[in-house]
């Protein structure tokens, strides 16, 4: 079965025509999301770190950096954005665990500035980046991702690569080569979490997939069974590999809405945990010192991930559902400033985050949780979250998502640029030049 | 064990003065070798094809690209250099299948030649790349090569890494992270074999390893148990891991002594029936008209993996042991212009080939050959080629090497120019600036 070349067939014929409105929309969702997030990740000290890398080596000043006023290269720029994406653990997330913007929207801001590409054409690219992503992650899920690849590098590269190579107006022969040759280079482990290194995978991927792609447009030759051979993607990096989910008829559905926004920056699978400690506060107008203990339930994989009990920096916060309850109850929020070093330092916050409790529940799913509050006076509290906001059940609204956008881009962007930048992203698909969504990224 | 840890130590540690001089020359002997199939390999259409994607996002122009004269920034040089060391197959050979050079050379010419680096410090940095990337092949072979990856690749990034950041004066914990970024971005798929990608893997090795080197010292964290954790470089990328090559003392002996240069530019297989066909024809001064037939005893992997009988061009020539006979026969040689399009078309060289008769002897292994040539006279010459040229117990002097270069580099470089890098190479360690290697390497 062709694989490699049935999926780059798919890419070449997909028409923008054919996008039902809901799903162009949601593009817009995403990029405004993605704006957010790399904006108000852009001074972190992994991106200084990165840039101070890569600033001698750089090329001709062709894209801005979300947030910064430094331009790079095109491959460079799509890197650094493509680490500001991830860096706050605050961008969108495929219901199969993919963060499925990180890697293409970065190759896609910085092709659309220098190139002066379509409002539509880069909407069209962008939920064709998702589909390959996402679908060559399908075929994968879970073995990929339990054996310890970090599926947003590893399957990124490859989207970053179509998105791009759409772009380029590759045919059938050089997108099944661009395809390739991302695969080829797909990586990322998932040991890296809790380290900088975390957000090079998307970062690396957007530059991968983006270079692949103008590999493939010179002329640069890879197998044409990739994803499929015996000795290619799907069997050297799983051991589950189903190609039924990257053959299945293109257009009749898409990945992309099957794509959520994060409400608080941190995994997703604490959100039902603050959600719940959330909702109970504000009924009850809780505060820490009425607060005896609280008693989580979560599923199997929540205590895997983020069962750190003291953590020390913001970073180890965002792997720990204690401090996240426990910040959550004493502030009302899950926010940038719930996990920084400053919040997961407060004695108060440490305090309360003492005296959670989690166990497992082998019933929840890993976006639930049951939140029991026991307080001082002896009543207990008790909360099913079962859809977490921010689940596609109960999805971040429009407004959601702009106040998401204004609260990480203040004090970086003023009011009116702000508010310009949303206005160009719900405009996405009559923009003659994208290129002006990076530029507006810039503090003025 | 802190595997990962000990390693960076290892190398923080490693003295030059404790390297032994058979070892300080042999870096000079794989530089030689190098030097010669990028600067033979670099008007390749991969190199070309490469170079057009690369060209308009450049940096600066601090570093040469070996046989041509366009200069691009560091990261740049180091990966079109690593693509034009593999692009002919000619370049060294671990015994555990490993191209040692490819990823690490290109990177630090690279370093050499924009920050001055001395002689003695580039052979030093050599030395330890070559032993970090064969030592953590070493902990996953056979199984992680058998799965599919192209284990030059893979472990081509680390070694890259630890090579540059030497130069760099990592200290142990910065050395970990350069580690640890470079396992986590390796990658590579046999399946590329074949393909343009093959040499894209040793490019971006040498590549993201430079790079790696450059991220931890500004500050870019990694995991510090990459290698070795459960969800690290071994494990995830390996059904074995076996610390215990990595771990072993450092300085007593050197995997850069396990390494073979090839004389003849086709895979290692064939070069026992090329050696016996070139010592009877000196022997005995043979021209094709003389010879009725040629008859081969081979190791089966020889005629698995070249039995092609009527080859149509230079490419497909490399995978006919019957081609790669009748052509040292008729030119006593085995070299680029033996594995063209023009000499596989020859009538000459086809009419011999075509009274070539190769079998299975199981008894040899997959070096050997057994070659007997029946003359038209009535004479039968026979001759057992156990340890071909090339080989570690017989391996090429330093004054084949020349040759090799001369060879490769004919027509690029002026004799005078040939004659002055050979003696650098030789020189190395006494150079002030090794950047003269590459500079001399820049068609004059």
């Amino acid at each position: 079965m062709a694989v490699t070349k049935t999926l780059a067939q798919y890419v070449v014929d997909s028409r923008y025509e054919d996008l039902p409105k809901d799903v162009r929309h949601e593009a817009s969702r995403a990029l405004l999301n993605l704006c957010g997030c790399s904006i108000g990740g852009a001074s972190h000290a992994t991106v200084e770190n990165a840039l101070g890398a890569v600033r001698p080596f750089a090329g001709p000043g062709q894209a801005s950096i979300l947030g910064r006023r430094e331009k790079l290269d095109i491959l460079n720029a799509a890197l650094l954005n493509g680490i500001s994406s991830h860096v706050l653990d605050f961008d969108d997330t495929h219901v199969e665990a993919i963060h499925p913007s990180a890697p293409v929207w970065p190759a896609l801001l910085a092709l659309a500035e220098w190139k002066g590409v379509s409002g539509a054409d880069v909407i069209h690219a962008f939920v064709i980046g998702v589909e390959v992503e996402c679908r060559v992650g399908l075929a994968v899920v879970p073995d990929h991702y339990d054996v310890g690849w970090h599926i947003t590098g590893t399957v990124g590269v490859l989207g970053a690569a179509a998105a791009a190579g759409k772009i380029l107006g590759l045919d059938q022969q050089r997108m099944a080569w661009a395809l390739g040759i991302a695969a080829t280079q797909a990586s990322g482990l998932r040991e890296m979490f809790g380290s900088m290194c975390k957000c090079l995978h998307p970062g690396r991927a957007a530059q991968n997939g983006l270079h692949a792609a103008f590999l493939a447009a010179c002329g640069f030759t890879s197998s044409e069974q990739a994803i499929e051979a015996p000795r290619g993607f799907g069997h050297v990096l799983s051991t589950r590999f189903d190609p039924a989910p990257i053959m299945a008829p293109w257009g009749k559905s898409f990945e992309l809405m099957r794509n959520m926004y994060k409400p608080f920056a941190c995994g997703l699978v604490v959100h039902g945990a603050i959600d719940g400690c959330m909702q109970l506060r504000s009924e009850y107008g809780l505060t820490p010192d009425m607060v005896d203990r609280i008693d989580l339930k979560v599923g199997k994989i929540v205590l895997e991930l983020t069962g750190k009990t003291e953590p020390r920096t913001g970073l180890e916060g965002k792997f720990s559902v204690y401090h996240a309850a426990a910040a959550a109850l004493c502030q009302g929020a899950g926010g940038e400033a719930q996990f920084s070093d400053e919040c997961v330092n407060d004695p108060v916050v440490a305090g309360l985050r003492r005296r959670v409790h989690a166990t497992v529940d082998e019933s929840l799913s890993w976006a639930q949780a049951h939140v029991m509050i026991t307080l001082k006076d002896g009543r207990k509290l008790e909360r099913m979250v079962k859809d977490p906001v921010g689940s596609l059940e109960h999805p971040m609204s429009d407004r959601d998502l702009e106040a998401k956008f204004v609260d990480l881009t203040g004090g970086i962007l003023g009011k009116a640029q702000q508010n310009n930048l949303i206005k160009l992203c719900w405009d996405l698909e009559n923009l003659a030049d994208a290129g002006v969504i990076a530029r507006t990224g810039v503090p003025g």
